[in-house]
């Protein structure tokens, strides 16, 4: 398939929004809107003991606090999605890891919106100093017991941080 | 929290995007770009022999043919989401099934979107005499064997339906 036409209708400091004509392989032809975002991370930190989550306000499903993975988005200029994650593991949850594995890239929601995730393991986590952690991000770190995995995935409604507490579990 | 202020700055037939802003109960106000998109389903059909995915192409993340379980959107007015499960499953895989039990309510996107998925496991399938499946969908039924749903996880890059088969697999 190829892309045939395409046109900016919305430019948003986070979303900006196209209005695409994709060719197919069968001659058709398909009208798309497609919101382009930031690409993004998500992390999953354990340690012997417990899987490290957040809860935090997500204003855009009236969640005052979702029970996440921590994540981030790719939003400084050329970052990787690893130099991503270990800065967002940093300013979410005040911890280094010293070991990392990518276990998956996937889209969280491919039918309109560019976005693609990035899944890493964590281990070998250690405490930074005087960390303090943004207001703004209201965010509440969640030490979770990492023999109650099942507790985790009953209450968490957040399809990325599913797939990390799924794919954690398979793992360990 | 409480949303104060909203402006519609983008209004498509798909996305709609507002500029929000929501004060928190420390006092705090946050501005937030909200993608208002339908809420959907996704469905999990399965027999004693297979779990019944499909493969079609989704432009937004230029991918020729997604690995998905059956799923849509929540577009016809009135409609519940079980409701819409039962016509998507018709409509995707030429399916009705007999036993609906929802699984999982989850959020796609909850940093930017409004979507909420409503997950339903589909059983007691039969074939829907003449049913022919739309051209401009360009669905590609796929019957995956059930005893390898973990090479289905494997390969599904879709977080939607990535939930769906970790559920099944925990349901099984």
């Amino acid at each position: 398939m190829e892309r045939i036409a395409s046109k900016t209708v919305h430019e948003g400091p986070r979303v900006v929004v196209r209005h695409e004509r994709w060719r197919h392989g069968d001659g058709g032809v398909a009208e798309r809107e497609v919101a382009e975002v930031d690409d993004a991370v998500t992390i999953v930190p354990y340690d012997d003991d417990a899987v490290y989550l957040v809860r935090q306000p997500r204003e855009p499903v009236r969640e005052e606090r979702l029970l996440e993975l921590p994540a981030g988005k790719l939003d400084v200029d050329g970052e990787t999605p690893l130099e991503c994650a270990q800065r967002e593991l940093v300013e979410e949850i005040g911890r280094r890891a010293s070991d990392w594995e990518e276990l998956k890239r996937f889209y969280p929601a491919p039918g309109f919106a560019t976005e693609a995730m990035t899944l890493f393991l964590a281990t070998g986590l250690e405490r930074v100093e005087g960390h303090e952690p943004d207001p703004e991000e209201r965010i509440e770190i969640v030490a979770w017991p990492l023999d109650d995995l099942d507790g985790a995935i009953a209450e968490c409604v957040d399809a990325k941080s599913l797939v990390g507490l799924y794919a954690l579990r398979d793992h360990l």
